[in-house]
């Protein structure tokens, strides 16, 4: 099984070629598109999704993720092996939140041009590097003969929730199709913070006392915080769009501040 | 083989995880998109697509359509059994049309936790109860031990087309990707209307006599109406979008009114 | 393993349709989307994206494109065979370049109404001819037996570079995701005409002296020109657009003129 994740698109053939060099490598290979809609260079929000993601993917299966600015010039290819999972694309960060959060990871250089197209362009090495080697890892190849094991992955600088004059700051970092906000305030931070005490969000000028379970739980238009599926503070809004009820620019609404406070007592659902 | 319908987009990992689950029940399951670009909340034109879509798959085909609005609240999850074809997804009349026009069709209330992923969370069933469903059911699970069977399925209000004051009025229910009007006029309703007749079509500012089997039988930019490939009354403009020419606003044109009347004897073809 | 290039879009359930068909006669298919994004009609632009995208493939790989504004006229629909791949759709130069660039292309009008759906719509050839005909030939159908040999398919009017006035002509054929402009200029056209001397490219307000290898040669917003990923010229601007800057309206880009001459001596790298 192996799964894509690219900023290509879909009206291109970039994704197509791809899938072409897996299955010439390995006729019987599944192939599981992620997203090929990764806003061109954000590195970071593919590694957000895939850290989402790839949990719910069967052992074994193989990552393939390529968000790669940076083609053609210096930065190295990688295999990043964690857990019964593979990683396969450039070394930018794109795998860093799984890298991070494991303490047995491990990365691969990707050297020995045998396991790659036989010519490799300067400006596509999803196609000519990062497919035959998904390809043949989806056969069983044994990654640790791809190239040497590095200690230096390139990581990404990624905001962590954290505790200023009183209130917990978080950030927006993904805004899904509903138009919901998903931040980086996991559960744990927020329970921490609260103690047991009702949360007051803000974010932009939207103010929220307090959290429900799900969006039906507010009338119609109506906006709600909840933990989303993944288990991030979310902002919403029932059969509405959260990102239009802000007043901030949907353009600056990724990495924009989300305030945690504690309500006064006598606050209640908004 | 296992088809998926959502409003989910292509953009957000949300298919992509609910494939993961999926195949992480069944290796071998096909996977197949009919689309994940259902407008937000639109369970009826969901309900619209799977019906003209899912008898082209084979028999023993699992189709899941999530268009849930209501996810996390009171609404059952539901399998209906209907001829060789099983349907999962949320008791919301998503599948109404194939429930109503089947004599056999079985409905069974999804309860028995031990089919569904560990943890449900209260936002994305899809992931959690659905595509674990529906795995199980594509390796040959029962759905009869999946819970109890109701006869109470939530219907769909489906506008019918109908006759008024000497014309047959139907409605558009959807607009495809070339700008084609597609009604809910079966050409059934059309022949027992016309007896023979000529027919005169209208729609907002457009006004078409008599129907084409093609859309190269008018001139490039012409404005016809022809049985489309699904069998209801469609109108086209050749090599034209025939969205744009009825003066109805784009955001107006689904549910509007189609009127056909008999067209005067001396009426040719536009 | 079939592929899938069409202009249905991914909103619409066409090209599910199809694929449930395909399935229909062989279950075991493999089916991959090259994509469905083409512009409507542009039956020149698909036939260059299967130019550069099949090659990528495994042999015996049976290739569907259908951007089909004839359908239900006149048209023919064929299957290509050439070298070990298959190519089926509609006679209307959507196979032109690959078919010119073969000694041993055979073509078959698709004729032998066996291999289609039984009832055969007006509107919907993909559906009704070319997914089974496409079905039966994964599983090994003989395409000899399905129509008598052709030998006058439709040819695609492709603009050729060309040299006038000293400099070397050529055409932006698409741009993608990217906004990079790729032409119809090959590394061999270019290098014939320079003889070892630095090209200066011109298109619309942009001029570039000399070529790179990579994106990230240049600083970040500079304008670069290289040999794309497919061997064809290509203008890109590192870590941004290159569509945006050339003065051309993005709808008028499309067939726009791209200047090669022999750059001053004095030139350097833009």
């Amino acid at each position: 099984m192996v799964t894509l994740l690219t900023d290509f698109g879909i009206k291109d053939p970039y994704a197509a070629m791809m899938k072409g060099v897996i299955l010439s490598m390995n006729p019987r290979a599944s192939i599981i598109d992620i997203s090929h809609q990764v806003p061109a260079g954000a590195v970071s929000q593919a590694a957000w999704i895939l850290r989402e993601t790839y949990p719910y993917f069967p052992k074994g299966t193989v990552h393939v993720a390529v968000v790669d600015p940076g083609v053609g010039t210096e930065r190295r290819g990688i295999v990043a092996v964690i857990g019964a999972h593979l990683f396969v694309g450039p070394d930018n960060g794109i795998f860093w939140p799984m890298i991070e959060a494991s303490h047995e990871a491990r990365v691969i250089h990707l050297c020995n041009g045998r396991y790659f197209l036989q010519d490799v362009s300067a400006t596509f090495h999803g196609r000519d590097i990062f497919a035959p080697v998904a390809g043949r890892l989806s056969q069983g190849a044994d990654p640790f003969h791809m190239g040497p094991i590095i200690h230096d992955p390139v990581p990404l600088k990624t905001p962590v929730p954290g505790i200023r004059g009183g209130s917990l700051y978080g950030r927006v970092i993904r805004v899904d199709r509903f138009g919901n906000l998903i931040s980086n305030i996991r559960r744990m931070d927020m329970e921490g913070f609260l103690k047991g005490g009702m949360g007051r969000i803000r974010i932009g000028d939207l103010c929220l006392d307090g959290l429900h379970k799900t969006y039906g739980q507010v009338p119609a238009g109506e906006p709600v915080a909840l933990f989303g599926s993944s288990g991030y503070l979310e902002i919403a809004v029932n059969r509405g769009r959260a990102v239009d009820r802000t007043g901030v620019a949907p353009g600056e609404i990724i990495d924009r501040e989300i305030e945690v406070s504690q309500a006064a007592e006598n606050g209640h659902h908004s």
